[in-house]
Formats: structure tokens, sequence, C-alpha cells
């Protein structure tokens, strides 16, 4: 029988870095007196999240700490990681203390909080768990650019750069926006496709968006041969496309597939 | 010459439905002495967005006014309702007063905003707009289902449901999520296919995400034959697909297409 009441993860969402898109939730919990642990990507690095929540004006509370995620994808290790956060996570919680885990962007994309709640639940299915949702960097990233990001019946998707070029120019042909993420290890031969795709103009690139250091490229060409960050996104619009007949709600129902 | 210094146009995401899902951004904006703009599709009709900003306990200010985006996709009709519309907020921003349009969810994905801020554009170029981003609806949904919407690598599709589903059957070759918007029209097909496929147990249904009146499905089946509300979505997962080779940041740059 547990003797305290444990405390209950809490996933707090900060949105891509502009303190000013922090949900009132979010800032609800961090003005609690819930313990913060915060993502660092090694024992020397700073927390990205935590930056956040600084810029914001908020003081680090009395109790907290940050827990290692390191920049792996060797899935033994990462599972000794998110072992240790998990349990380390749990102790706090034993002493009846929530944890606030800040994540930058949304907590449920491609976030390390996914794979922090999984552990912890896999430890003590009766652990309760509170996903604060949040704003994510594409659809920050849109707003400091004007555009929409998906326009009436427009079809989006988000995609790891890395799958390849022959996937992305198949992807072309059913989506109006596609959100390049990852795009690092193929930066050049993404450059070189829009380009053979006459989508130069309509695709725009964004690093850090929202944070001081946020920097827009709209000249995407110029990008050739760098390194860049892994916080940046490709915005690919594709004006274009041949689309097909929809069915609306409003309309009787037609099955499209049939005709 | 204009002889006062022109409002802004603000255009203000709210989230979805959850009044904690407000940014602290939109609720400065909102505590300010901005004209509020809200989207009606009828004279008669409530506005989604006004009645979360009355869930937060926020009061309607003096100065405020309906705008009227009938539900209809007949576009010489939208076309003359967006130009009224975008005329009333000009007189508005004329007296030197910015104007907030709320919106539900992100302004940038789906929303009446764009086509606002577009028309306005047109009238004036010189008329200065600031998008304010939000939590959008998938994203609030994947918090309250707590399960993640993407994990590293997965791929991720916003589809109107639509196209169809020889174009959903397409989809799940490639994606990992799934999240169907406008799914009235072919619901039953849509869960004749998750049947097909075997994706029932991976399929949720969400309408009105952090609303009062929301509404999770998890048996999927169950909703045959309903006609489900507009503000509805389906999120699929995809846990079986066959995923092809990625190249990632920190590894050596791999062409994938050229192996």
């Amino acid at each position: 029988m547990k003797t305290t009441r444990f405390g209950k993860l809490i996933g707090v969402s900060l949105g891509p870095g502009d303190p000013g898109l922090i949900t009132r939730r979010a800032w609800e919990v961090m003005q609690g007196d819930a313990h913060w642990a915060y993502p660092v990507r090694s024992r020397k690095s700073e927390s990205y999240a935590l930056g956040i929540t600084q810029r914001a004006g908020l003081s680090l509370p009395e109790h907290n700490g940050a827990l290692l995620f390191p920049m792996t994808h060797d899935a033994e290790k990462l599972g000794i990681y998110w072992l240790e956060a998990a349990n380390t996570v749990r102790s706090v919680l034993q002493t009846g203390r929530d944890v606030a885990f800040l994540v930058e962007g949304d907590a449920s994309t491609y976030s390390t909080f996914g794979h922090l709640a999984r552990t912890l639940k896999a430890l003590d299915d009766t652990i309760e768990i509170e996903v604060i949702p949040g704003v994510p960097s594409f659809h920050a990233a849109a707003a400091r650019l004007g555009e929409p990001l998906a326009d009436v019946d427009d079809m989006m998707a988000i995609v790891p750069a890395g799958y390849g070029i022959a996937m992305l120019e198949r992807l072309l042909e059913d989506f109006d926006t596609l959100i390049l993420i990852k795009v690092k290890p193929i930066l050049d031969d993404i450059i070189a496709l829009l380009e053979r795709k006459n989508l130069l103009a309509h695709s725009v690139f964004i690093e850090k968006s929202g944070a001081p250091e946020e920097r827009i490229v709209r000249d995407v060409t110029s990008l050739k041969g760098e390194k860049v960050n892994y916080l940046s996104l490709l915005i690919i619009k594709n004006p274009d496309r041949q689309r097909g007949d929809i069915a609306r709600g409003c309309r009787k129902v037609v099955r499209v597939e049939e005709q």
C-alpha cells in the first residue's frame, strides 16, 4: 500500500520558443509547486525548454532537475537513459510532488515526453499523467510567415526528410503542404528537387521559430552546403498540384473512389 | 494621406476549446482595447470562438462585432462575404483601433482567418497583420488521449477525408499517423477500410476536443450511420507499416534514394 499519495507527471508543452506562446494551463502549472524536470542532451548542454521559461521571466523553483536524453539512435542506449529518467521522475512522484516535464513545441509531437511517459507507465501503470498540448513549431512558423499552412481541402504532411527524395517527389503528387523536418542530411538534394519542380518560390526555411536566434530563409538555394540546426524545418507549398474530386459534408454523399 | 494611424489586424488563435489552451500572447491582446471580431456561420448562430473566451471568464468588450462566414463551397458567394468582412474590419482599423479576430484552433490551419487576411491585403496591402498561432485541435486531441501523435521518424498527414477511400488506402503505405478531418460524408466507408486493414484498435474519433461537449469514441465502429459534427476528427495510427531506410543528421550523409 502506498503511504503517500503519488504526485502526477505533467507534460508541459511550451511552444517552440516565443514565451508568448506558453498556454495559460502550462503557466498555471509552472506557477504551482511542481518539481521541474527538463531535458538536456548532455550534462554540459543547456535545456532549450528551460530557456523558454527563462525568457518568460520565470525563475527555476527550488525543486528541479535535468533529465539526460542524449542524441543517439542506438535503441539500447536510449532505453537505458529513458529508464533512468523515469526512475528519477518516479522517486519525486513518490514524495507526493507533481513533476512538470518541460518540453519545447508540443509534447505529443516528436517529443522526448512520449518516451518518458511510456517508460514510467511500464514501471507503474497507476501513475497519473497529464499532457498539456502546445503550439507546434510548424504552426508557429506559419504564423511568423503570415501564410496559411493549410487552406480548405488542403492535404498536409509532416515528414522527416531523411526518407529520401523519391518519397518527397511522390508526396508532391498528393499534398498541398509539406513540412520537412530533420532536413540536415539531405538538404542539398531537397534544394535540387525544389528547383526541378519549380517550387523554390513556394518554400521557406525556418530555424528556431520564435526564439531570439530565429532565422527565416526565403531564398532556400542560399542554404546549399550549409550544416543547418536540428531545430529547423522547411515548409513547401505546392500550389499547382492536380486535385481529385472531394466529397463534402453539405453535399449528398458521393463515394469518390467509385466514380 | 492617412490622417489617423491605422490599427492592425491580429489573428488570435484560441486553441480548439479548452480555455486553458489560450496562449499568453492571445490573452494579452484580449485584455487590451482591441475591437473583437468573431466568425459566425449565420446571423442566428453562436460563435464557437467567442464561446471559448466566455468559458475563460472574459467579458465581451464594448467594441465588438460578428463577421459572417457562411458554410458554403460556392466560391462566388464566399468571395462576397469575405469582402464584406474585410471591409468591416478595415473600417474599424481606420479609426486607429486594432481588430482581434478570434479563431478556434490555429489561425493558419483550415481557418477563415486566412481568407479574411488575404482579402484585406487585397484592399490595402499597407495594413499590418499579426498572427498569433494556437494549439491545433489534433494536437489537443492527442494530449487528451495521452498518446503521441508522432514519434521519432514518424510520417504524419492531415487529410480531408472526402478525397476518398482509395487515397486513404494509398496513404496508409507511407504514413504512421493519419489525421482525418471532415469525415462526415464518408465515415461508413472509412470504418469499413479500418476494419479491412485491422486498424480499428488504433483509431480514435474525437469531437470538439477540450470543449464541455467533447466526445471521445474509441469504438469507432459504433459511429456507423451517424451524422457526426463537422468539428470532429479521426486519428489513425498505423503501427505495422513497412518503413524504408532513413538518413539521419548524426550519421554520414546517405542518399537514400540512390541505394
